[in-house]
């Protein structure tokens, strides 16, 4: 194989983010996009260059041609295309997360190992060239020991009520890429985590049994700690700080600024804003998962974010909301005894 | 009185900064030091400079010139100094913290108050210029209500195993200063605490029941948020960061380096560390406190930290002890009802 | 016209990174290429993407269904293919220098004009984003009247030495640029040019009758000034800094880190350094300048920067090559009355 | 002698500001003060701590318990008074410049040094800890050989128009510190000065022979560059930054900020303010010089900044003004064959 033959489920915005990386990328051939509507990929440049557009996933599923499937439809319908694309042989990429339910998540999983093919989960930050230097550093042995993770994630705008009902709540929509971040940068496993939240912004969250803002602390199997703090709505930007602190040193990542340009009057010195879209803030970090992807299918390269680790991120979602509700310290413990 | 006559009672680091201070300063003269040993201050500018070197604090106490006075002696004989003194008509600056007792404290303050004396405790960070202008960007409303306010606070180094046993522990030594900025930082008072604490540095701090990494988790009466994290050691250097989130924007403080000087070569490019210690850090905030003190009582100016702030820090502080030692989360509610 | 259809002649680095950035447009279409030399082009991208890849340029210039031609031959050749590309009706993006000669300039810029084509030069910093934000702080008055206009502009690496031999000169090579951005980022045309010069890397600069390090002054017609310092290494990475500074205030643009990680130890705090490459430096740029030679062509935009302005700073290399040569202050009316 | 026994002649801003660090000082004694009036020291602490205070500079000079002399008078006068306080044996603390003429100068000089004089000249920003920073890289070979020198310097605010009158001009008044600065921190002496310059911000400056606005490039003797950018006016600020590059590297000094505070909003990213006043940003500085000259005095540590380093930074002063004026490049031969 020296093209992967790609298809589509699901052809909203992010899925219409992939297809445009895997159509300038020289290792994919996008052949299928499906959805539930195709109305909105008229007259698009997919019309011309993807050769089926559809509203049946199976058609993709099911096509000899296709080696790979990236899932990006509802989170609902994961688990489902999950396992018919593993026991069609496919390798998948699935958007984040899995699933809305642990169980649910290792079934799909358990198919995807049966069946050997590559599972990708689409943890775009761990591509991100600013936390991949912090992850390199630690690794690198640069500041020792790590003693606390920490990590500043702000969305630059709270989203639509639609979005909230469907989101699964601000644990497993947005502080899942927290909870796999902290995973990724730290050297050991959570052993308990500890939230504490609120409703700060609008009526919007509360109606839908979600919150806006959380700190949360995670205890780890070693001993050392981490700590989030996220929050629906940061007005001057996406706010997206990470530091490791070890007891060699610091490694820290800023915010990406839109440019480096500063302007000095009598009145005040000004910066430019933090890059203001998750889309714009990793627009390379999208890229280069694909490119991971095609690598560990066409090279044999190992995956940098495996199946196991979404499962591990919305295990410790659940565990955050757990803490949320019933005010305490959540060990995931309790979550894996769930399994038996 | 145009001068404050001024003793100082413990001639230790602090004592000896105080005096220095007050020496330099034109609102005091300083008549008298006392300290249980006055062996250290032979040969000093003390020795010229003060009239009365003194191993008896009551002479300070007892010494109808004297208008105020500096506790500065270890935490233990804090109360009864400031007790004797309150009866004798001084104004008091003490020392941080009041007393390792609540209810100690609470009689301290109480006989203060009685007696009508201007009570100032030395939480110094108040009056760094730094955090003053993230105070009143605050209170100005430039970002709005306050949702979280963030405190990074790392020592540059572990202190002596000798000082750990007299220190109170960490929480009452040194997140006391983190405890006051986040009380002094929000618009809210603190209704819970809940903490996550490690020993990962050495044993010095376990084998004296005490620990060296803690991220603490604050709710506010109304329901925002505040998260410190502490450590004994960042080897880079004196670590004190601060950040309040609001609905409108965020304002934050960075560390101020020894220099602004880069050196770019093709190996790296190297910034200037942290300054490394408090007293450098410090330097201009501990000249502005006793500043501050003194237009209280020369020019009636209002206190910037009183007693009640001193208290409340306190029982801050028990309360993350205690939330640690009972992995829990605990409501200040609970201590307060102990007075009774 | 929906698509410009295109040809490039010259594919060395520019040629190629002009290719890629076409055949990723959707407003161009690429029919051929033309170099003296083929060989290298074999196996890319290019022997499957474009249809014609020939030796003779005349090919393309011939070619009726090619509206518009990118002229990234050696710059001895500009001069005659722009004339022969004008004459057959084509637009023209033509790299940096023109020519060597301004009266083969002049004359080139003629017969295009007089063919009615379009004519853009490949200054591709204009279209950098930090340095168009500057632009537009000073065309927006943020600054009042611009007094000094500053840049720093030094490669990270001296070229070897057949590179120095055909490259006309630092002021012709790579200070063009800088003459370039001087002229869009000031409100005046300058008036005198005065240089300080010197060889001090290597032998290979001045045994090619070049330099490698220069302090650049300009006056400009309404007596506010600019300064350009380069240098042909700066072992750190690309160098590329810009202020304008006025009377209402300052603007200027830091350089673009690879990284915004920041490692504290021990030892050091350290910084990402700046990006090393100009390709990897200006890479949007070089996408949207295209991008815009299209919107001129399809949409009727004005240019951004047309033959006069390529005109215009070779006559500030040359100003600036005789005043490095004389040791005095070189008037552009000299260099203008030579027309006559 | 354990104390410098010192006088102040000149009581104007600068004279008062090195009377104050010398009373805080524990290496001098202040004794005598004298000014051509002495009205505006009534009600000061000087009336209290200091002995003498008389209009007459004599009885400082004639005063055998006298050790060190400070010369802060007008600029006119320095030459007459270091002439007598030499003779009288005193050491010597003249601020800058020490004449405006060359001849009286080295006149001057030539007393101080057969009287066998300390001969200290004020250039303060020698003992600035951010350029003593880039001092240090510099002659640690950080940077390896230094090829450009570059300094932005540029007053907050104009000076009213009888400050420009008896100033000497900008070269003398202002350009003077950057003069000096770039000889401490290149190592080489400087060969040429050339100058453009311009009244840009009001006639002030060229009702009185002056200008507001210079670029000075300076070639040194060994073919090396420096240059200096100046303006009497930047309305943000004080901009005092500085960068030596060299073939190893590039080190820079940034501004100071009043404050690292950072506020971000939906509207802008806003830093502090550089600091606003000489006084202020160079407060410590200050300082450091005054215990730099006690220290050559009193242990015999060798001068950092002595009587030729006054007389060269003159000598560039008077070139830069030639050069502006005849529009040329000056060769500093040119000014020392004058000497014959």
């Amino acid at each position: 194989m020296s093209k992967i033959t790609t298809g589509i489920i699901g052809a909203g915005r992010i899925g219409q983010l992939h297809a445009d990386n895997i159509l300038n990328s020289s290792r994919y051939q996008l052949k299928a996009i499906s959805d539930i509507h195709t109305d909105h990929l008229k007259g698009t440049r997919y019309e011309k260059e993807v050769p089926v557009i559809t509203t049946n996933a199976q058609e993709l599923i099911q096509d000899p041609e296709i080696d790979a499937l990236f899932i990006c439809s509802s989170t609902d319908t994961h688990a489902c295309y999950i396992k018919d694309a593993a026991r069609a042989g496919k390798h998948i990429f699935c958007e984040k997360p899995i699933s809305f339910d642990i169980e649910e998540t290792r079934e799909a999983l358990k198919v995807a190992e049966e069946a050997g093919v590559k599972f990708q989960v689409g943890f775009n930050r761990r591509f991100d060239k600013h936390f991949r230097k912090v992850y390199e550093a630690v690794q690198d042995g640069k500041i020792g020991s790590p003693h606390v993770v920490k990590i500043s994630s702000r969305d630059p705008e709270a989203p639509p009520e639609e979005y909230i009902k469907r989101s699964g709540g601000m644990f497993m929509d947005m502080t899942i890429h927290d909870f796999d971040m902290v995973r990724y940068l730290s050297k050991s496993e959570v052993a308990q985590v500890s939230v504490k939240a609120a409703n700060l912004l609008d009526e919007r969250f509360s109606k839908n049994d979600d919150i806006d803002t959380a700190i949360i602390t995670l205890t780890f199997e070693d001993g050392s700690l981490a700590v989030i703090d996220n929050s629906r709505q940061a007005v001057y930007g996406y706010d997206q700080r990470i530091e490791v602190f070890g007891d060699k040193g610091l490694v820290s990542a800023e915010n990406e600024s839109t440019t480096n340009v500063r302007i000095s009057t009598k009145d005040s010195i000004v910066l430019d804003h933090p890059k203001y879209f998750f889309l714009d803030r990793y627009k390379e970090a999208y890229i280069e998962e694909i490119q991971d992807f095609a690598a560990s299918i066409l090279d044999g390269k190992e995956l940098c974010c495996c199946g196991e680790d979404g499962l591990k991120a919305e295990m410790l979602a659940l565990a955050a909301r757990l803490s949320w509700k019933e005010n305490r310290t959540v060990s995931i413990a309790e979550l894996e005894s769930v399994r038996v």
